[in-house]
């Protein structure tokens, strides 16, 4: 299973499948060390990268980092960095197996290759949502970049809760946004969906509204489908046993497209215009 | 076995070990975009992951590649790195797994994870050389940063080959300078060496002395030592399997430090102001 999912799925003969996703930070885009504790961007580095695996419902074991330090004040930011990342990777069980460290004159890049295996029967994929599945979301939903973007914690625990005692369809992290990130769900199990505005978990942070909650990237939540049978189950949980919350906020169905599903029964398109964050380049 | 060798040695609970390794490629360091075709660009940057694999005897399996796109002209860059990756990864039976693409106002960046398996018997590690053992690099050394650090050829067949012919007790690539990365073979192993000042094969480029072939980075040749009974049997060869040159170039002894074997069969010390490319900043 090549490029296209969260993580891509290794199979080396004689080997039992593996996990791999990377991630790459820049200075100024997805952090800014003006204000930013170097010790949270390097735990944002590999928290990123668990996200992914844990879309997979996989287990992370092994990460390998890769910085770009600018020449000034370079091995300060370092220390810190690799501090921050080593705290996040003990807590959740993973080897840091070695690195590249250079210097230049440009901005601090920070890379994090991390390696996983699946858990239970088999690494969830985005591609296995049926018509008729229920769509289910982690947490609350937006206005994270604001505030935890360098502190959430990604749901390693909840993913694997989730695949061992639900049958999750389909599951991807939250990092473009929700219509953003289902969108690729949709995609790739080519269906579409009707969401239930009233049912969407927008956060409570003050200021934030149901469009933050669509579309702001970086929530690192977890958006899943389950086959509605075994839906009923887990929306009377209301919280995983980790506490996070846990809403269903609609259902997959045949065709193309994200839509309301209205009081009375009818569906309208969620606007065009709510889009997540695209890569821009010329 | 963590952080030090060229790859990481990774033995995760019931699998058997892989190989990772992982290098960031910036512009103007690495590579200078201006005068430097993005397809070769691209090529190197697998091509350096490919000889730390080739460094521990390894099979390449698996890699993944990330990218922080300058936004001017960044798809037209992405197409032709990828292209020169692609090209390479097929000669060497590499498979690109996924990446993670990004653009930003600051030049390219270039981050390749490989994962690889162990050949034959085990991985060879920088931590094996025993006084006695000699002590080889494989082809010319040398004047590559001026010509061919976009185009060389990863030592994998080389590698390989040696590892199931010889006794190869210490490897690396030469990335660094040969005193410098021999060095850390030195270092590892707890020894010294001996080296006579003709067997250095300098390369026969216009301009190249001794001076570069024992101090220029980037020539990617492979060092390593096998025992001396083993020895007179590579010796004699003069080239491998596949045409590459293949020299004896000194002794490990026991103590620290690299010298000369002066014809009188006394020790002069390899001038300390030779020491091979640094990372630096403050």
């Amino acid at each position: 299973l090549g490029i296209g999912d969260d993580a891509a799925v290794i199979k080396v003969k004689n080997r039992s499948p593996a996990l791999v996703t990377t991630d790459m930070l820049m200075d100024g885009v997805h952090f800014d060390l003006v204000k930013d504790d170097p010790r949270l961007v390097g735990r944002k580095a590999l928290a990123v990268n668990l996200s992914d695996i844990a879309a997979m419902a996989g287990r992370p074991t092994v990460a390998v980092v890769s910085v770009s330090l600018p020449r000034k004040g370079g091995r300060r930011i370092a220390v810190e960095l690799f501090k921050g990342i080593q705290k996040l990777a003990t807590e959740f069980g993973v080897s840091i197996a070695g690195g590249d460290t250079n210097s230049w004159n440009g901005p601090l890049v920070i890379a994090v290759t991390l390696l996983g295996e699946p858990t239970q029967k088999r690494p969830v994929l985005r591609s296995g949502a049926k018509p008729g599945d229920v769509i289910f979301v982690t947490g609350e939903l937006g206005g994270t970049r604001l505030s935890k973007h360098l502190t959430f914690k990604p749901r390693i625990e909840e993913a694997q809760w989730l695949h061992k005692h639900f049958r999750v369809s389909a599951m991807i992290d939250i990092s473009d946004g929700l219509v953003s990130d289902l969108g690729h769900i949709l995609e790739e199990s080519r269906c579409g969906a009707a969401l239930r505005r009233k049912a969407i978990p927008v956060s409570k942070k003050k200021g934030v509204t149901l469009a933050n909650a669509l579309t702001d990237g970086e929530d690192f939540e977890l958006c899943f489908t389950v086959p509605a049978k075994d839906s009923w189950r887990l929306a009377q949980l209301g919280k995983l046993p980790s506490g996070v919350k846990v809403a269903a906020i609609g259902t997959v169905i045949s065709g193309e497209g994200i839509f309301w599903l209205e009081q009375a029964g009818s569906l309208t398109p969620v606007k065009a215009a709510v889009i997540g964050y695209r890569h821009e380049f010329d």
